[in-house]
């Protein structure tokens, strides 16, 4: 039985309750973070804690929590749950309140939870094997940037990837990918050059995805921020995604049609190790 | 104090509450419905759950609720809060599992929570002077015909309408309204033509809505049902919106500019005298 924190509480799971009149239960008006966890210690959490204070300020959330007791938080629940490998959740929401669209009148405390997850992400089977993704519209809202609890589209397109027997989904927008279901896409042209998708509203603004652009800079891999086709990702010679959970993983499979030699790509496979490297060394 | 319902129990607000590993809080994951309450007495009740599970079903959320059941929850809740006049809210979410994207493998048993509010329906006081509202580009997802609580953004516009001191905002896509935060949207022109964007997955299929049209047509009015663009909105006759704890309510203004000649239309004021009448005529 885990150890979770429910705004001030640390208390055992199955006792782990908001109020129904929650905003993030009424209203999806909550953000969140994953945070990995090596070693029993945080990869980027400083970035990750940056982050969640620009989601809290599109969304107009005035009200945060101090940042050395969130770490605090973090700590003392990977130490409670003896966690080793695997990630923290944190979620902040508006708060509780009667249920009214209008939150301008609105003074209730914001609300925070945290627990943890146990989960293999080194040697997770994925980087060895390769995920075969399917593709789908992406029919999010407009802000995919902020990281909202606002899920459900994503969580579909996964459920349908899951039931096809793929591992994930690629969604797209105009005939580009945006991203997976929660992780950002890549590809790697015969030229070895590395592309993903410009920063913007349309997709996440990955920590992992930072982090493994600088260190395919360090590579001296050509990298190109811009949005590729359904057409490029068929004839790439290497896919792969990156998240927090994640980490580097190759894609080797899009709707039943084999990318590169169907096997876990070279350049992927570096990134993925010199990530892990680079995140284990870092944690906090 | 009121008594509410939450999986299985009637209870007090304060004590109301959801796990926190409920998919509704984690994903925005639940669907609701909003029934008015008018004399004690539920408005279209028949047609709210008629759209409940075709939401569900959209959703691929098997496992439902018996009707009657349901009924005598609602009926309970009217009851033992003494309600006269005002709604029930009703959310269904997929149920509390460890968290997942993928929910192809969840065995849970799907949660249910529903709450009255109180407030003054027929003597709105929208009613008697007409909203103001603002326009903003409609960034919602692509299925705002399944009424799930993925209501982040239309809560955020609407609070941004109340800071600048309008009543609601209308949403645009392609120059074209979609619909209001929480109600269909419509104009009369000058030869008395309602016009009301067509369903389609851009917006709510509203219950109201279809009320309304139904009432409209016995009035003889002519009904076309298509996208209007802003320019359209700008120079009507009258324009109003539809909701079913709303019921009709007159737009009198749009970003500043007066519709019409600043005072509720005819034929909203009739449109809504005759959807009051229609409305307790046939509660339940």
């Amino acid at each position: 039985m885990r150890t979770v924190y429910v705004n001030g509480v640390y208390t055992s799971e199955d006792q782990a309750q908001i109020s129904i009149f929650d905003r993030g239960f009424l209203f999806g008006d909550a953000v969140y973070e994953v945070t990995a966890v090596m070693n029993g210690m945080l990869v980027d959490f400083e970035a990750h804690m940056d982050r969640l204070e620009r989601s809290m300020a599109e969304l107009d959330m005035v009200r945060g929590f101090e940042r050395p007791a969130l770490l605090t938080i973090h700590k003392t629940l990977i130490k409670n749950n003896n966690l080793q490998e695997g990630l923290v959740y944190l979620q902040v929401t508006r708060g509780a309140a009667d249920r009214d669209f209008d939150f301008s009148e609105m003074d209730a405390a914001p609300g925070l939870v945290l627990f943890t997850q146990a989960k293999a992400l080194d040697a997770n089977p994925l980087a060895a094997r390769g995920q075969k993704i399917i593709l789908a519209d992406d029919l999010r809202w407009g802000r995919s940037d902020i990281k909202t609890v606002q899920l459900l589209y994503a969580s579909l397109m996964k459920t349908r990837a899951k039931r096809q027997g793929a591992d994930d989904v690629w969604l797209c927008r105009d005939g580009k990918i945006t991203e997976g279901s929660s992780n950002n896409a890549y590809i790697v042209t015969h030229r070895n050059e590395i592309i993903t998708r410009e920063l913007s509203t349309d997709i996440l603004h990955g920590i992992t995805r930072a982090s493994v652009l600088r260190l395919a800079e360090l590579h001296q891999l050509k990298i190109i921020e811009r949005a590729f086709s359904v057409e490029e990702l068929r004839n790439a010679k290497e896919a792969f995604s990156t998240s927090a959970s994640g980490f580097v993983n190759p894609v080797v499979n899009v709707d039943g049609a084999v990318i590169g030699d169907g096997q876990p790509g070279h350049i992927a496979s570096a990134l993925r190790s010199s990530y892990v490297a680079a995140s284990e060394a870092a944690a906090v």
